[in-house]
């Protein structure tokens, strides 16, 4: 997969992509994820790339033709399955979009800024808008960086067996059981005396139980 | 507002709070944002802090003894007003929940990672779980990042009036209506003839009904 990723913040990009899992599905070749600074792709003195709001009102947005001119540049050189918008009236991300975005080849994901973009940059370029939540945040950099990594430590080669993510919250539509280590007495407080017993079939039906209670009690929405 | 955020991967974090408005906070002494590396809270060999899980299956469990030791380290030098769990099973947060958060004095962050924490992290040192979405990430960092990001720019001082927070998407439950900015014709794209027109009142009317109608659209659950 490859993914071009449009900011005014690049810098801010940086040290998510350059840890963890990311960074080694990076190093294995699985994914390459390239920034473009936005400012590179305008001819107005000081860089600009936003401005006032037409009608008045609070709050600067970020104009098409750098836009335009960067999204244009990078569909010279291949074709991209969509171009995602991040923000906050967009889909709201779950793990079955995640889960349908990690199978695309090639993707390009503008991160908006100050009171967003130009409608018309919504209205011609964009193919799909994504939220990761009913929240505002100061930009879409950081929306950016969590959808890139739901999507791709789901792709294939990235997660090793010991953090498969087939018992992952959400991918059977439940929460997870809860999970014990050692030491089996910490304080006083003790680990279920189910988990230490051996029984395997007695402990997978232990953990299904606790999967469906905990849903049934802290999110019913997701049982239908 | 005083942030200690516990991880195993302060690397990952880095960037974030480095770059544009958390940065701004942080320089103007608004907020304080300090990051604990967990490793540095075990007396264990390789500086381990995670173990198999009880019962058996995929995944490393973070230990409770580490977490403990961190916490009451830093409760010993000041009182906290919740210590907050991030984990895909938490309270999913919205905007309401980021108003209210605001608010507080001093708060701990704790990053899950692997196949999370022991129960009993939880159970004894948790006060409030939260999720930033219906989704899985590879660690609880990002989240950690989306939620300072949404609750540091609402403190007063931190955002300048032309970004104001009370514009935005989700304040008044309704999405933003579209923006538009210069030029006013682009390769044959217009903007609303309504918002070149000078006429305050009319603009700000088309704006609320755009508002509404982008709400009955997209999120009609966000009007009650």
């Amino acid at each position: 997969m490859r993914i071009d990723i449009i900011t005014v913040l690049p810098e801010l990009l940086k040290s998510p992509f350059e840890a963890s899992i990311l960074k080694r599905a990076i190093e294995k070749g699985i994914v390459e994820v390239h920034m473009h600074n936005l400012r590179d792709y305008t001819d107005l003195s000081y860089n600009q790339i936003d401005d006032y709001q037409f009608g008045g009102g609070a709050g600067m947005v970020m104009m098409i033709e750098p836009i335009d001119k960067c999204i244009a540049a990078l569909k010279e050189q291949r074709d991209y399955d969509e171009v995602i918008y991040m923000t906050p009236d967009g889909k709201t991300l779950n793990q079955k979009i995640a889960n349908s975005m990690s199978l695309l080849e090639n993707i390009i994901i503008l991160c908006g800024h100050y009171k967003g973009v130009d409608q018309r940059v919504r209205d011609a370029y964009i193919t799909k808008e994504i939220s990761i939540g009913d929240y505002v945040l100061s930009g879409g950099e950081l929306g950016a960086a969590v959808f890139c990594d739901t999507i791709i430590r789901l792709i294939p080669g990235v997660l090793n067996n010991e953090t498969s993510a087939l018992t992952d919250t959400f991918q059977d539509d439940l929460l997870a059981p809860p999970v014990y280590t050692r030491p089996a007495e910490y304080k006083g407080m003790k680990v279920p005396e189910i988990l230490l017993s051996g029984n395997f079939p007695k402990i997978e039906k232990w953990r299904e139980d606790k999967a469906y209670e905990r849903t049934e009690k802290l999110r019913p929405d997701l049982i239908k």
